[in-house]
């Protein structure tokens, strides 16, 4: 049976259920983990699952942060170095991960609570996350507010990114499937994926077929 | 072997390889497709893996638009009526949903021209895509400019939802996978998924365990 539920309903829906409801109903997210440090080297890791593709030249990537902590001291890093890093999550580290959403105090590093492992490369002024397949360095670019609803949008330029070498397909295709990165939906709902297809480049009046990706070794 | 790629490397890189790597890094993303109508009643339909939740009080989502064809349609229709929808892609219309990606004329509907079936519900102004289980209705409520690359953010309000029944957990939280929702990566690779679990909400000192979603029959 198909249900409807109109705005009336969602106003009248008790506040968290609302925000599960929701939360869930736009469909699978990237969910990553975002590595900052302070001016004094203080570490952060926080998880989110708002990561939003921009633009590919330059290289730019979005983050939604919501008005209220823990997200802050993620947002206040950031702002206060210029970087940050994103994080690919696999089946191995998804419980840590989600365990970087409590609210820890500031002094504390979710890296340390949550048993996760920063590492510093290539003098790149993040902490990345070692147990991360796909680790990505960000240099800080613009910050829009969202007046609607006191939300912030930060966009990062790529400046450095570190994957498995045989995940990537010489058309620039990077297999994240391949590299064990997961997905979720949701507040807090994790899935792995199981590749259907992909899909050759759609034209009118013309058929749409698979293509075979092509990795280096 | 990791490799490590620098900004660099990826100006160096050729148009479309950097277009392939740069959309795949970020990880799965959430892939659906946008129904409008402009004033006249003609339809457009157009596959999205730019939206992202913006806040759940007032319900708001937001798509990323870029310069040009062929999403411009979709754009002028939803400016020009203030309404869309945007309906979840399963395994049996993936294919379909991704051949609306061909620069059609805008004469054309991509709900004819792919076979795909317009439904129109509780005089809502755009047309819903039948073969979708969740569908949802959004009313325009914001055009925010991106001007460090000419890209366009748009914001909307839920009025609609329709969805299974059966996927809806007491909580609040929509089971999108029983619902055979499906999720992207990069520009054309489709992918199914299987549930790790839910996890409970985090606290400093507390062990995550796992929620068992109660759906309603």
């Amino acid at each position: 049976m198909q249900k409807y539920i109109s705005s009336e309903d969602i106003v009248a829906m008790e506040k968290q259920t609302r925000v599960h409801f929701i939360n869930s109903i736009g469909g699978f997210k990237s969910v990553t983990l975002v590595g900052t440090a302070d001016s004094d080297g203080n570490t952060n890791l926080a998880v989110f699952s708002s990561l939003i593709h921009i633009g590919a030249h330059p290289p730019l990537m979005a983050l939604i942060f919501r008005p209220s902590p823990p997200e802050r001291n993620t947002l206040n890093n950031l702002l206060e170095t210029g970087f940050y890093t994103i994080n690919h999550i696999n089946e191995t580290i998804y419980k840590k991960a989600h365990q970087t959403s409590a609210r820890y105090e500031k002094e504390v590093s979710e890296f340390v609570a949550t048993g996760l492992t920063p590492i510093y490369k290539n003098d790149f002024q993040a902490p990345f996350v070692k147990e991360s397949a796909v680790q990505i360095g960000l240099a800080f670019r613009e910050k829009i507010d969202i007046n609607i609803n006191n939300t912030i949008m930060v966009i990062g330029e790529i400046v450095q990114v570190h994957f498995p070498e045989n995940c990537l397909s010489k058309d620039g295709f990077l297999d994240i499937e391949k590299a064990n990165t997961i997905t979720c939906s949701g507040l807090d709902s994790y899935h792995i994926t199981k590749k259907l297809d992909r899909l050759s480049y759609a034209k009118p009046d013309k058929e749409i077929t698979s293509i075979i990706s092509d990795y280096f070794e």
